[in-house]
């Protein structure tokens, strides 16, 4: 009956890397367009993968004492208009609300594309006190930047994210606060999603509208580009000062507070697709993937075949795992394609010759090494191997990320890399935002970060000849 | 240091039962007012019960094969007004953005104030054959309705909620679907929140726009007002005739599939509020409290106390209870005040005295009752207790539906009912519009809902004097 489902073929990611990207994201039906330009489903598939990033999150927040609030989602123009920077950097990507039912109104309100105006507002009537800090704030939504191009994921005018706002007395407590939220970022992008980074600062160009400075983390795509993937922001006292939020510390004197931000968003489910996908679909890393294991019954018209495959299931999720058994009509080969093409982690076959000899067959879907298992140890050689499978993720990309990192002391250099391929290529700077931009214009890449891991390549900038200030990576960006 | 903190008095609810819920709403800390009127900032405190409230509904959402999705926020015009009973219910009161960055839009756009037309739109393009359905989608997020007056929780511009939008073959598995999650709303409701329900259908009048049927739970409040607590749609097929979402049936043959949506909102936390809590504050169901025990020492500057009471919140956090311990220099007094305040279910005393005798002080919040326990039992009884105080309160909410549930057989008797304070009113029903309106007219009630367990009361209309169709339940509603 069902057997007219067809597998449909992707484009060779070495053919045409985006068109290979969206054929991903479409086929494994994470994603969908909408009726709106640029606005995206988020299918089913897509959204149990970012739900299980948010728990991973979540969890993390939380065991650090952060506290979920949800504010509103519409900001009156002369709030977002009253830290200076902040509103010439967001401004311009607005989705202005200016009729409430049949009336218009007197001042239009815009979409929230960041929350910082929100919360500063809020703080501003409830801090008093030293007591009343710190303030560990976090807020689960979707934000919208009426961006001109767009892509699945990695670029929408609405998509979801987490944003983190806190509130602390000192300097040092704010930037301490920041640092955390990167190493949280990081932890999940190494940890669970087997995404190696790169921790760094932006420089003043690239940094956050309206932040002193802005921490990132940077993760190399297949195609050696890169990805920033989660950003940390410290404030200083900007915005307690365009809103008028003060304290009276223990001293009992007025002081204005320290502030920070950091996000995360569906972005990164784009770097995972580009991180670890190849030309057969999605390649999930197993601690966030949706179905870890997809147990699949061969010759399933022989007797006891199903039954025992139902069996296998149930032990897997008795065990903790997000498991799925696949007992549609469809050919084993399709099946194959299919689980192939979404990604999962590990495929657990058992047909009439296995369950005589009292063992299935695993088959990795990152190396397609197949594993024959003994039924009487299946949870625990099924639990190691996702754990192998999330070493082997981790290792791979690193090796990617290793062998496209470049040092180079000329413009000349920088260019003949990126010529050849690109990736991370990292020269000394004298911080001038000349040479940033002589350098995009020159070599075509711009600055990613100045990694918290400083190296001494050398004594001066590779644009201008003058004292060097700082190593940077450049590269191309997504 | 810190005494300086007061507990501030709220107004009491026989005096002023609005002024008491609001003041309740804010001294509480679950929500304050933003710059945007009619929007609201849903405070730590306040989200917290919503996500103990989410956790309990997504887990029976899952349970049962649904899948989370997330649609775009908003909607092009033309789409809204596909669908005509459904446009006229909505267009008044939605938010318009007209403005995208600097440019006018072609077409303006909606924020959702519910996504039906979203969920259809993406159908149209993804449903072709009986083996896509039936397809069970629920999605969490927030709308926007542009009402006039708003009030915390109960009636916001924005406000959080889930969505549920499925897709049937048929009219039965779509009824037996609304049906299915109306139960799982009533479960919420009775055995999570401790807030009895009657069940019911609405009539044409209050039904959703564009639904055939719309089935309610309607719970009463303190103050005998009915609140309508979740609501659970069946749309026939008039959605997918006015979107073209067609599928190839076992023959075949094209048809148009069922649909239904169901919604719970965050007004069920002020059905909480006005549900169980008092003149002290808030009183919080346990099984959704974000703090379920809260263990204060007494006279913590004796030695060993802290200590003590610090072993104690261990305990009770290993038994898997949200438990806190305030060791703050505030009074025992005010720590009383401000965790009843609170709503916190069970306050846990231990002192000296009880160190010594080796036992400590249980209270409960709804009853004041003070039970000694013995330490080596307080795993086991505090978690009693808190299944016993999910029982008073709902045996109290219970008694007080009870106790305001009358029935009438004239217009008169149900007027002289409310104005001697109300309740849920049972009379027959002919049926018509013009009979409906007359008792609101004349009595000042509105129609809640035809309830699922009908009674026979009569053969009349109370009103017009034709033969009774159903038995109807009248009330004042927030």
């Amino acid at each position: 009956m069902a057997t007219d489902k067809k597998v449909e073929q992707i484009t060779d990611m070495e053919v045409d890397f985006a068109k290979w990207y969206t054929d991903v994201c479409k086929k494994a039906e994470l994603i969908e367009y909408s009726s709106v330009k640029g606005m995206f489903i988020l299918r089913p598939y897509g959204y149990a993968i970012w739900e299980n990033i948010q728990a991973e999150l979540d969890r993390r927040f939380k065991e650090t004492e952060h506290q979920n609030v949800y504010m509103p989602m519409l900001i009156p123009e002369s709030l977002l208009q009253k830290e200076k920077d902040h509103v010439v950097g967001f401004a311009p990507e607005c989705a202005w609300v200016t009729l409430g039912g049949s009336e218009e109104l007197e001042e239009k309100l815009c979409i929230r594309p960041t929350s910082e105006t929100l919360f500063c507002d809020h703080w501003h009537n409830i801090v008093h006190s030293w007591r009343d800090l710190p303030l560990l704030y976090n807020q689960w939504c979707s934000v919208l930047r009426w961006e001109k191009t767009t892509r699945p994921f990695l670029r929408h005018r609405e998509f979801l994210w987490q944003e983190g706002h806190t509130l602390h007395a000192t300097a040092e407590e704010a930037i301490a606060e920041t640092e955390q939220q990167l190493e949280t970022y990081a932890d999940l992008c190494e940890n669970v999603l087997a995404m190696p980074v790169v921790r760094g600062c932006k420089t003043d160009k690239e940094k956050f509208a309206g932040a002193v400075r802005t921490y990132t983390i940077e993760c190399m795509m297949h195609d050696r580009k890169a990805l920033q993937s989660g950003t940390s922001h410290y404030f200083g006292t900007g915005f307690a000062e365009a809103f008028d939020i003060s304290f009276t510390d223990k001293e009992n004197k007025p002081t204005n507070p320290h502030q920070t931000s950091w996000g995360l968003s569906t972005r990164i489910i784009g770097g995972i697709i580009m991180t670890h996908g190849d030309n057969n679909g999605l390649v999930l890393p197993p601690k966030i993937a949706p179905i870890q294991v997809i147990v699949l019954p061969i010759a399933q018209h022989k007797e006891g075949v199903i039954e025992k495959a139902q069996e296998l299931v149930g032990r897997l999720k008795a065990a903790g795992l997000r498991v799925k058994g696949d007992f549609s009509e469809n050919s084993p080969g399709w099946k194959f394609a299919e689980y192939e093409m979404k990604g999962v982690p590990l495929r657990v076959e058992i047909g009439p010759k296995d369950i005589e000899a009292g063992h299935c067959v695993c088959v990795r879907r990152d190396s397609g090494e197949k594993i024959t298992v003994e039924l009487t140890e299946l949870e625990a050689r099924v639990s190691e191997l996702l754990e192998e499978i999330h070493k082997g993720l981790f290792a791979k990309a690193k090796k990617n990320l290793e062998e496209h990192s470049f040092t180079a002391s000329s413009v000349e250099e920088v260019k003949n890399i990126v010529e050849n391929g690109g990736g991370f290529i990292k020269t000394m700077w004298c911080g001038d935002l000349e040479c940033e931009l002589a350098m995009k214009e020159k070599a075509g890449v711009s600055s990613r970060c100045m990694p918290l891991e400083q190296e001494h390549l050398g004594n001066v900038c590779p644009v201008c000849g003058k004292p060097a200030q700082k190593m940077i990576i450049w590269g191309v960006a997504y």
